[in-house]
């Protein structure tokens, strides 16, 4: 499930849209009560929520699902991103505890709940990065090669990601690795907050895979002007950096990369 | 960082043994009482456990952040999975709530923790998958294809990931696409919940990408025997394997595989 983006095309050839993978939050309730929020691609969500709650323990067998579905909402027939499980024998007796032991959820959403819930949750967080410098387009390009100076050679095969911060002339100010792109992130962003450093605004973060709203929400939060992939945005990151006035690039390979969001930090 | 495994190849040279990426939970503490688990790389710890803080929500600059310390128990000198983060100011007013109100770590695990504490854990809510079928490694190689073939073009670009669960001899039962990679899984083995046909002892799971701890976790509450990835495992991921008896492969590509746990599989 994908939309259709614009984008500016540097070094390389193509159109003025790409597609990117939608991303939107998922809100599953256990009896009317909000549980979790899953950032996912739409579809499947009944099969999600249950897999998700075999997962996390909370059901062990399909005997301990009674009802699994959407919410409706009488004035917004639209709403697809809310589903309410309830529970049936031992796992419904555990309901209080589930709930008492889950972590808050993204946002006490109504039901109408969407991508624009999680962003204005976050811009209640962190002030719009509006910041003067920019970024030369042929340093933008060498962002990825960059990158990989600082990891090894098994990390370039695969096995983990990466996340850095340069400075607007590609000097390469921290880096760290993870089996997970959320951790990476987290390394850098850290590590400058320990040596009191933030806000980051005077940085571009670069990482090895895609760009989500997590990773999108982890940049805004620091600060950090522009973001840069190696990989795709989803629909919501992009969404997350127009409204940020985050600079988003993706796909940046071989010395060319796509602009998703804010290109006038490129010159 | 990474370790050496032991690895036998299929339909490719090199040697018997292979590098993984380390992957290890970290506890974060506030004041000495358990917060969070997560997965990562061991490594950068203390940034990992600020700049996780900050994105959360539970610190906002370095001015809330008292001491960030490894955790180091008198008799165990070499653990080191254990951050313990003391709040200033305002932020450790508001500590009562962010304990309130978070979810219930992966386990109540001493200070010894460790990725055995984690599986440790798993081992008493499943057991061990043990069942007999066999899969020809020539419809074990032709897996990632069978794969793509549920995948839309735009989906082979890498903008979402793939999980499906296919019989030993080969046919595709369910496929899903997402962002994130733990919610495709959650999609095909949630589907099948929902249609009462767990355990899911006849099939393999297919994954686009790597394999993490959380896959094979999923992998193993649903009772899958085998886990077939495009991409590599972490060692947390081969340890859960050889524990659940699950055959693991990775590195699935151009008719090859590595196979990292339970060879007896393929025949």
């Amino acid at each position: 499930m994908f939309l259709r983006v614009p984008v500016t095309r540097v070094g390389r050839p193509g159109g003025r849209d790409d597609s990117a993978a939608v991303e939107e939050p998922l809100e599953v309730r256990l009896h009317g009560k909000p549980f979790a929020v899953i950032m996912r691609t739409p579809g499947d969500d009944r099969a999600l929520a249950a897999g998700f709650l075999l997962s996390e323990g909370v059901i062990s067998t399909t005997d301990d699902l009674g009802a699994v579905e959407h919410c409706h909402h009488p004035r917004h027939p639209e709403v697809h991103n809310v589903v309410d499980v309830y529970l049936l024998g031992e796992a419904a007796t555990g309901l209080a505890e589930h709930l008492a032991t889950r972590r808050q959820v993204l946002t006490s959403s109504s039901c109408g709940m969407c991508g624009r819930v999680s962003i204005d949750s976050l811009s209640q967080r962190a002030p719009r990065v509006d910041h003067a410098w920019q970024m030369d387009r042929g340093v933008a390009g060498s962002l990825p090669l960059r990158l990989r100076e600082h990891q090894g050679t098994f990390e370039q095969t695969g096995g983990l990601h990466a996340a850095a911060l340069f400075t607007p002339d590609g000097q390469c100010e921290r880096a760290a690795e993870d089996v997970g792109r959320h951790n990476a992130v987290d390394k850098v962003i850290g590590a400058m907050l320990l040596d009191d450093r933030l806000p980051l605004s005077g940085f571009a973060l670069v990482v090895s895979g895609r760009t989500s709203f997590e990773i999108l929400q982890k940049a805004w939060i620091a600060g950090i002007g522009l973001v840069c992939a190696v990989s795709a945005p989803s629909t919501l990151a992009i969404d997350v950096a127009n409204d940020a006035g985050i600079t988003l690039l993706g796909f940046a390979r071989d010395g060319g990369f796509n602009i998703y969001a804010h290109p006038e930090r490129i010159v």
